[in-house]
């Protein structure tokens, strides 16, 4: 996808180191960053410079791929980056595939690649599988940024409106804020201006208001964990959209590749959710008059805040899973028959 | 209630004209401006320097006394005041009353300050009537800001929570941050600040994350107008939490005044919802890190976006509302009792 009308992908290696764009930046800038060591890679991913459960895997499997190549200790650096960021379990699939290919640094990277390159064309293939979904002229709600930024090339719950566009359907996309961290103002936003997709900024309480005014004809998110029977962690205020949707009648999508289900937990509750710290819901961040970053404070001295960064959405409000494999259920038989389609 | 240490009404009259708490200075400052024109009074509702539905009936009452004073023409001076804001239904009610009263201007402010006094004694018995809703510890959540900053003294929401805190009860309150104007952050969070009361800050999308989880007893909301049906208009994101509360069974009230219940309304779908500029949601205000009041662009530019300001919750879902004359359920036999007991 393009970048200031370049063609980028969100991370990429070279032999000078993993380099990726700083979310951060963005819609800013575009300032590109490079991890030299493990713990480089690590702190992008606890800062959100790397963000987007897809993606956070992928950049952990080049960063102990990395680690192997600097001669860094293979276990130490598992650990290191896998305690980087609790919920999204791409983090582990993508570390574990490449330690699979231990001690080989050669291995490793190409171990690495291959994850990469899997996550490139499941994303791809989640565009094609949801474009059957999507009708011409289709109001689409979506949440946070599950789009080429978190998800190397396509995106997730983007890729089907990606595909729609370049298929002439124009979709129009509600882009919901996704407080505190905005990442549908600036990331979202963003890439759908990149790709000239009608889209509108509305704030995260504003999406009930508009499914109950019939303004939506499909929710569709992407995820950071689902677990075995089909319930989907994915960022804070998703859920409270599944919940409109469900009084409404509106179909809600969660879009993601199948290195996000996780079938060693059972059930939504198991999930782990990452509190995040205070301070990004006390102040919000943006560009001053000039044009730089800056941040202001918005509540009172002293303000105690609590910030859940993700949430669970019950299978049994979600419509159906769009993964590279097809559309399924949300539910254990869909998730087993999705892994089937694989083998 | 107090800022700063001192008891201080949100609005008041004076002979040099109608003084108010300018409420986009706070948390950053206390800072008292002065109406001396009925102009003057308007642009101070339509930039929310004044508001909250009871305290915009209150000031537009003094707003059109003030124009008899000035022998400005009565009729022109209630069509501009009336048309500042079009969902609140309290800011008709105000004006109304101050009318009933012309053309003398002392019987017209004698009008003012009797409904300015009402709606104190409404507020101060919903706080009463709400108390008995409250356990010792009850973990109570708000939207918006219906304290004494939007209701003279009291407050809606906030009434029986201060009544609450008052009796011992310790009451804990989780602060929906309420984008983009962040009436929550700013201003919830500093009222139960300035009167002790526990409380803790949450992005609009964590409620029903929290609600899902046990973590809330109660939600409790004020209302800009209640249909003839017991349909609630609020601060947008307020429908978002009555269906995470009913998912969850937990008691979703609606404190509001009688002056907010719009009987000539039939449901909720009639009541008009003010659209707001884009901007509100394409920046934040905050302050800066020498404490000056900065505004944040937090969108790429040119993102067009969407900025209802209220949202409708069916009556099916409110548990029940409290108002000055007792808890009533919000059905047209429950409105049609409260006004009953009025009588």
């Amino acid at each position: 996808m393009r970048a200031g009308g370049r063609d980028t992908h969100a991370v990429w290696w070279t032999d000078q180191g993993v380099y990726y764009l700083d979310q951060r930046s963005i819609p800013g800038a575009v300032e590109t960053g490079v991890a030299r060591t493990v713990e480089d890679v690590a702190r992008a991913i606890e800062c959100m410079a790397v963000r987007g459960a897809p993606l956070i895997g992928v950049f952990a499997a080049y960063g102990l791929a990395l680690a192997a190549r600097r001669g860094e200790d293979i276990e130490v650096s598992f650990a290191r980056l896998l305690g980087t960021r609790p919920t999204a379990v791409n983090l582990r699939r993508g570390l574990e595939a490449v330690r699979a290919a231990s001690p080989d640094p050669a291995r490793m990277l190409a171990a690495a690649r291959r994850f990469d390159d899997a996550e490139v064309a499941a994303a791809e293939a989640i565009g094609v599988h949801g474009l059957a979904l999507i009708a011409h002229g289709s109001r689409i709600l979506t949440h946070c940024n599950a789009g080429w930024l978190a998800v190397q090339d396509w995106g997730t719950a983007l890729a089907p409106i990606y595909r729609a566009a370049r298929a002439g359907l124009a979709p129009f996309v509600y882009v919901s804020e996704t407080r505190p961290r905005l990442q549908g103002a600036r990331l979202t936003a963003w890439e759908l201006g990149q790709e000239g997709i009608e889209h509108v900024l509305i704030a995260d309480g504003a999406s009930a208001h508009l499914i109950q005014r019939g303004k939506v004809d499909m929710v569709l998110v992407g995820a950071d964990r689902i677990a075995a029977n089909g319930d989907v962690a994915n960022k804070i205020g998703t859920y409270a959209k599944a919940l409109a949707a469900l009084a409404h009648d509106v179909p809600f999508y969660v879009a993601a590749p199948l290195t996000t289900i996780d079938r060693a937990t059972a059930t939504g509750a198991e999930i782990p959710i990452e509190e995040r710290p205070p301070e990004e819901l006390l102040t919000a961040e943006g560009l001053d008059e000039a044009g730089a970053v800056a941040r202001v404070r918005l509540a009172p001295a002293g303000t105690a805040a609590l910030n859940p960064a993700f949430d669970v959405t019950p299978h049994a409000l979600v419509t159906a899973l769009i993964t590279e494999v097809g559309v399924v259920p949300a539910t254990a038989d869909g998730i087993d028959e999705a892994f089937r389609r694989t083998t």
